[in-house]
């Protein structure tokens, strides 16, 4: 089988390369039609998680991005704050997504009322400039500030806490607005506890990456 | 191979099966885990070409669908104005797709201003209320107001030459917002004549529905 070839974006520094790949080795089990090389920006080992970092992230992302287009087919930020993601789209000829835009855009055709759970008071602006008033809820996940903090135990009960709180709000589909959650496993163990449809961010890029990579 | 069994509802009445599977057909050849079963909505042989047929076209496929439900993973309303498929999305609890909404997400992601080529003025309403000022230019095919004046030779030389007065506007994608494009081929047409990527309604149907499919 031809594979697609996607460069990874990870926007938190991992100098350990299977650390690193996590979200691609999911990405190729969702989609194994799609072969991954992941990288991280340099300098930022607390990731995106508020206005600055994702200003500083956002750069960074950008010319990487620029350098990898030759060598691969699209290219994915794994971050649901899709930092650099509209810029690389306006700049590059092939296929950028981004988790914030891909969970936004899955959400929408779900036509349901959208839960959003993240490591900030705010859904992204990714999702809030497409969903807008279509998210009637958006939770923090208590004592979580960043992707380290998520991945701990405490992380991960208070994750699965706060997605049973949206869930009560009456909303009828819940979006991972961190990929954070992805890669620990928080994600499946929100989905055990949850009665409504749960969209996972990589699951959710992994999907659009394929999709845009078939429309040509 | 475990196939995702999928009804797909056409908005225009067509009685010979065979004719009515050309959509299905072409889901079946994008997405290979897809099975289609294809059914029209009654009395409309004109399809849907103004207002006053959407509304009433809309009423027919969200009585279609709510009967189809419990035989189907899934249905796409396969025409880009999506009539009904909102409503459905809303009543239903399993993934409803249209050809609107599913341009739109696809084409939102590529980042580039839009260009809309259509049987209508004005793009559809399931375009317009999710891409707004993205869409910077929308055109009318010359001498077609309905699907059946849509595929006829005089119909096929028409859009292509619309097209490349869309393509000469300078947006940077073409959303062909007629599901009939994508029958008689005339979708290729002028896939072979544009220069920027053309979006195909029945692909996009087809690459949407398969991600909302796998997003459980």
């Amino acid at each position: 089988m031809m594979k697609y070839k996607v460069a990874v974006i990870r926007v938190v520094t991992i100098e350990d390369e299977e650390k690193r790949s996590v979200h691609g080795r999911l990405i190729e089990k969702y989609v194994p039609e799609i072969e991954t090389t992941s990288y991280s920006i340099p300098d930022q080992y607390s990731g995106v998680y508020d206005d600055e970092t994702h200003a500083i992230a956002e750069k960074k992302v950008v010319e990487l991005g620029i350098k990898l287009e030759k060598d691969f087919d699209g290219i994915i930020v794994s971050c649901a704050g899709d930092p650099g993601v509209e810029k690389l789209q306006a700049i590059l000829r092939k296929p950028v997504v981004g988790a914030g835009h891909s969970l936004a855009m899955l959400a929408h055709n779900t036509g349901k009322k959208i839960g959003v759970l993240g490591i900030r008071e705010e859904a992204p602006d990714a999702l809030l400039s497409s969903l807008g008033d279509k998210i009637s809820i958006s939770k923090k996940i208590k004592n979580v500030n960043n992707t380290i903090e998520l991945n701990t135990k405490a992380g991960e009960k208070n994750a699965v806490i706060t997605a049973m709180e949206i869930e009560k709000e009456g909303v009828g589909v819940i979006l991972l607005a961190c990929t954070g959650m992805a890669t620990t496993g928080i994600s499946t163990k929100i989905k055990e506890n949850i009665f409504i449809p749960v969209i996972d961010p990589v699951l959710a890029e992994s999907l659009v990456m394929y999709s845009m990579l078939r429309l040509k």
